[in-house]
């Protein structure tokens, strides 16, 4: 039970540490695209992880430089060097951390060079089973479909099982883990029909290189809703709600919002509940579906961005009246969105307790 | 028609300044309430009224203060000083900025030693008609329910003809204006069902008292969302596109959110179109709706907060997937949402051009 | 006196522009560079000018576009269209809003097209006399050296005489505007030694181009000195106080820091007295260097940022202890720091009242 | 050699934590002023120490209430409750982090009941060995300057050897640290004269209490000087700079500077160097000082806030023209300078290893 795991939680976080880093075998990772935020955020989580040693970092910007200059919170904390290309030579598994595009450039020669390589891709590219639904969200042509129907969606929380012994795990977009986060509970209880959704995204989403979008005299006091409707994480989205209800499900009508602020994704959900569900029945699908999910945090209250930030916790809410149903679920863009749940993932698939090295707090205020 | 009006506007903005300040009368203005930050931004906007000149400022908590003790930007730039009273003597007209429950406590005395007195109260106390509904969504009860029905509510674009030669305004809630922009278009033709929006405000919103929700180190880098479906202004918000309709109309499902930034409303709306509707149609509406409207301006690409700060704009977008509808609206909250707003209705009330004194752009960066 | 300018500033804010509009002729202006922030505050502060007429508009970037593309906020507020090219034809001046380099490549043609036209030049090109200070502040070397000697340094509250009559100004930089400001009284009465200067600054500064250093995720939490002791202002600081010395005079160590805000500059100014003074005599020099300048605003408390962002004002304040003396001084860098200064410079150009236009509170909060 | 002990950070980083989590005794740690900015901070940094449990947590605002209530990023990390009175029973040492007088009224007491239980103070009470210089700088008398001496001023780079065993530690400020990192090594190397340093900072070294001075509203864009050469850190500043000098050293004239951001300290000093010195002096002087000091990053380049905002380190900066010295200071508040401090000090106390549970990076971007 939920009541239960919290309760141990914090002796958890101590003796998960103290046992895991006298077992002896540690994973050896790699990350490619290790210069972006996302890559920082695997490697400043990764420090503390007791079972992953991080051995080869690649940046194509950065080559032979110490990761502290795309990284300066690193300096003294990592004495890694970036180099151009991975050194796959020992490695268990890898991290994509480059951009859309980056990924299926690059698997099949990494699966070619190390068949058994468990990768674990931070971009859009193997999200999507259809080969059909990569090129009309993408803008381009998917140049490895042949290595989609390989790939695990891994939103561990909705499908645990699946990621299980994966060997391959495409990691959900930041909108997409906030979305599905809000909505499996009520798909899995077989509702249907649209729902709408204003998510607001902090910055750090757009990534590390400077563009319109995120020119500080301008962003630093704007609202900006861009995409209405067809931002490229409504698949992902709609194809886990199918599957977790296991039948056609809600639909996602989504405006994406910048907002002025670095981490962050708040999404707020709106639909009309049907005939026979009430305020308790609403609570109830919430706290069955997330029963024992340590990093989903069931509130009373309306979430606040700041009791996340930094961490690999998302905080759900839901309130209802009448037929009204509003979901709010919050999330750090580059942990719970990106970083945090990769190593997720790897703590999944290779057996771990799920929550390993990664049970901490944010930072607050 | 609109794309004449604003060929104009540049040399109207002289023009009218001009033409305004030579002729003889202006009207004595006095503001209650005025060390709050909507008092702020009536002194700031009317130093540059070409017809109105402010006489008196009321303030219980900064008396015999000059005005930039609690305005500090308006030193150098105005002389006048804070009183506990307002001085009645020779005004033609009131502002009412302090909080609800100020304005209800106030009118009926000032009416009782000036009859003709033309008021304008920014506060919630005069906005519903219906007397039962303010105990409902105020928590305290109306102490001066006779009067509720001489008050107009004063949306100019939406009711011009009703604040024209008005003695006294209610004037709307900030997230009242956005969504009823938003709306009225489609709740004039007709539409009816649950629109769902989720509307981002400014701290500013919150008034120049310290709070827990203002509090600088949270408040800075949080997103929160408030009462939701339960805020104030949602019954103002139905009652005039009722009146707009002509019959009941939308109903709105409103959830807030507090966000990191000091001015604007960003309100985005959703909902589902019925047969026969498109894009066209839409975008018809609104045109039709706004022609002349020189605050209204219609876009074809997303708002933006910091195109509008400052000024007495409402930026509008609509976008249609299907029969998915998406309308957006951004103003400034202390603006087009408080005391620009007002001193439009004057404007309209005393059958002024709409836009004296009120024609500026924003600041932008 | 101060106080009496004071007291009929607000009369004179309406009658100022209720005269001057009335009188024909206005003057004809155009603006290079117009698509930049600097652009974008002429064109903003213009607006309301009583008797300038913004006629040409010229971008290399954004040619054919109407002034909103580039700047939102103006979006109904002007029907001016960028061109390439300056239209020179009739125009009495002309704004030189591009960055440093162009000014210098232009002026020449320019004046070769019109001899008599007045030219403000917002960039750092003409501000040094000494034809070799140029290439070792800015790194390039000078193309135009032979009008350095033409160009008068323009800030009208410390050297007003000059600039009335100049035909051509160089307009000062937004850090030398506030440190000359809060040391001209110092050096005035003799004084000379090192002043330590921390000065920090909104990213609006670094222009409309993104940047590395304009990165919203990076630049909203942090500060970040650039330039120690090395600033280009620097000699442009120094030749001010020396001429208003008449003697070598105080030298400025001057440490610029970016701050994680839009606008603003807030210069704290620290160095010892030496003998014979005391608090009443820097107040003194301070209140007499400054009688009469309604664009400085002496303050008894610190100054803060938000009392000045938007406005033309510069607030200064003084604090003594011992030996030890504090100066600070706020102001809007692209206001009193760039256009709002180039307005009042073409005002006592001109020899029209120096605060014609320009004397607007800015926005609080 | 500090280069040595960065190799190896990241190994200590996993086996320190390894080798303290099998050792069998742990420290019972209790907190009192548990619910401000420092006590969450201790809470968030203690969870991941290896060595110490925290056992009892006061707060006279939220008895009875779990943690999370203040503190709502602890949610799911940690099970503590708030009580009004700390049990004192088994524990080895208590955090006091209270504001100032809060500290000297609870002392007593707390060693009457153990007397041997470790205190660490983070207020202002115990910093100033002077009975005499508390109520010059705290404005009221003190109520235990018979305990004055017993404290001892926990700044571990400067003052190791003192902090190691001392039963009673005084953490200093937030302003005294990064100004007594940033001027030691000049002081140690027999420099006098006074310091002119202007130090920004965050919104919460003004604690959890909403007050004007961090409104969101004004505060989020805002810049505002207090307390000009009167802060009551200088005095603890020079008190350290003579202990380390060996007599009377640099004096330091402080002006504290409010940015619009939460975390952070950014002081900048400057001062003229003597005869005899030059950049290469002052690099070794550096060098010399914190070699060894983990938390001490010397850098090349100006520092960053976003380099060290959530970690311990301080970066520390300096630059020569000629006789002019510039150094800059950056950490952040609630770490280094508060709560970070405060468990490092507690490790030295105890003889463990000064980094045992804080080598970890900060939060970037």
């Amino acid at each position: 039970m939920k009541q239960d795991t919290k309760q141990d939680t914090k002796q958890d976080m101590k003796q998960d540490t103290a046992s895991a880093a006298t077992s002896t075998p540690t994973v050896q990772a790699g990350i490619l695209g290790a210069a972006g935020y996302t890559g920082g955020e695997l490697l400043r989580l990764l420090a503390h992880h007791p079972r992953v040693q991080v051995r080869s970092v690649a940046s194509s910007t950065w080559p032979d430089q110490p990761v502290h200059r795309a990284h300066p919170h690193l300096r003294g904390c990592s004495d890694l060097v970036f180099t151009r290309e991975l050194d796959v030579g020992d490695l268990d598994c890898v991290f994509l951390a480059g951009g859309h595009g980056v990924a299926m450039a690059q698997v099949p020669e990494l699966l070619r060079r190390r068949p058994h390589l468990r990768l674990i891709d931070l971009s859009g590219d193997f999200r999507l089973h259809d080969p059909d639904a990569y090129p009309r969200w993408y803008d381009r042509e998917h140049t490895a479909p042949e290595l989609l129907s390989r790939f695990v969606y891994g939103l561990p929380e909705l499908d645990r099982a699946a990621v299980s012994g994966a060997q391959l795990v495409a990691n959900p977009g930041c909108f997409a883990t906030a979305c599905a986060l809000a909505l499996a509970p009520l798909a899995r209880a077989g509702l249907t029909g649209t729902v709408h959704v204003t998510a607001m995204t902090g910055s750090s989403g757009s990534g590390a290189q400077p563009s319109a979008t995120t020119h500080h005299p301008t962003r630093a006091t704007d609202l900006h809703a861009y995409k209405p409707l067809r931002h490229q994480h409504v698949p992902e989205i709609e194809q886990l709600l199918d599957r977790v209800a296991g039948k056609p499900s809600l639909r996602v009508a989504l405006v994406p919002v910048s907002a002025p602020l670095v981490r962050g994704i708040y999404a707020v959900a709106q639909l009309e509940l049907p005939d026979g569900w009430n305020a308790e029945r609403v609570r109830a699908a919430f706290a069955s579906t997330y029963a024992g999910c340590a990093f989903v945090r069931l509130l009373d209250t309306t979430p606040s961005l700041n009791a996340i930030v930094g961490s690999n916790f998302c905080d759900v809410f839901s309130s209802v009246e009448g037929r009204r149903v509003v979901i709010i679920a919050a999330l750090d863009n580059l942990v719970k969105g990106a970083a945090g749940q990769a190593i997720q993932n790897l703590n999944v698939m290779l057996g771990w307790n799920e929550t390993t090295g990664l049970l901490f707090p944010g930072l607050h205020p």
